[in-house]
């Protein structure tokens, strides 16, 4: 997690614009493991010190990187009923966690997180979707299961075997739990 | 994952052993930072290029040092039922993985791992466990979920929490998971 708080529009924000898309850059023209610190600076036109002074070490920039590149982009989309919009969300929340970028955006996030706050972030940003799905759908008058309850059937299980057990991990699967979860048949 | 088969008690598996206690007496002397090859080296008594040959690189050493650490000790306890079984399993799973001491091994298993055998392993422990309380709750002539459920139902959501979402995660949270799984009460 970044050690300052950034202002929308002030040095603070272009600094991080800056140091992002050279790490982003860098790692496309020379390969993750060749990053290293004076190397972002010098492309970012900052100095080390002011890398070291915000993001502590790489390890931990490219965490913060990495949660970046997890924040979903816009709000889940509407397909009409609850089932159909967790049904889609998983099955996109799988292709792009599951892809080798995603799994390595993962792993960084993960790694150069000494508090836990970014591996929080990647969490909440799920959250947050699941929370437009469950609340638009309340607003039909669908029931729907509470956000937890689908952070425990959907997505810890998407994640996990992202994570640990990727063998024959495919969208049907995805499917496959929201249809447990909703006790429906699959879309 | 280890680059050469261990055949036990020859010299290949005298060298992993040596070298993994010296991981484990060297973070605990000096601590996990300041660990380098040639530190565990002189300690196990054997050359770096052993190391590098055998293990890649230090981070892929840790990752191994850490998937045996992570290797359960015996079966699961016969508590009679399959529902007091899978409660006790998860109970304890969650306090051994969640310690600090659990979640640094699990983030070294994962980040030392650049083919995923390694995170492979530390799910194949669980299932392995989960597979013998099933099996013995079927042998009782209970009704029993397949392994893979049991991982998405009880094992994902723990693990998912433990990496991204710890806040609240307790015994009690465990024991639900189970009885949302098997529809019954709480133990």
């Amino acid at each position: 997690m970044s050690r300052q708080m950034v202002r929308p529009g002030g040095r603070s924000a272009r600094v991080q614009a800056a140091v992002h898309a050279a790490v982003r850059d860098l790692s496309a023209e020379v390969g993750r493991d060749a990053l290293t610190v004076p190397l972002v600076a010098q492309r970012a036109g900052v100095t080390p010190s002011t890398i070291y002074r915000r993001w502590g070490d790489l390890r931990e920039l490219l965490s913060d990187v990495a949660v970046e590149r997890l924040r979903p982009e816009g709000t889940p989309e509407d397909h009409g009923s609850l089932r159909r919009d967790l049904t889609a969300w998983a099955e996109q929340f799988l292709d792009e966690m599951g892809s080798p970028t995603g799994r390595s955006y993962i792993r960084d996030a993960l790694l150069g997180d000494p508090d836990g706050g970014n591996a929080g972030r990647c969490s909440a940003y799920a959250a947050d979707q699941i929370r437009v799905i469950v609340t638009r759908a309340a607003d039909r008058g669908e029931e729907a299961p509470d956000v937890e309850t689908v952070m425990d059937a959907v997505v810890a299980p998407l994640m996990y075997r992202i994570l640990f057990r990727p063998d024959g991990l495919d969208s049907a699967f995805a499917r496959r739990l929201v249809a447990r979860l909703l006790g429906t048949d699959e879309v």
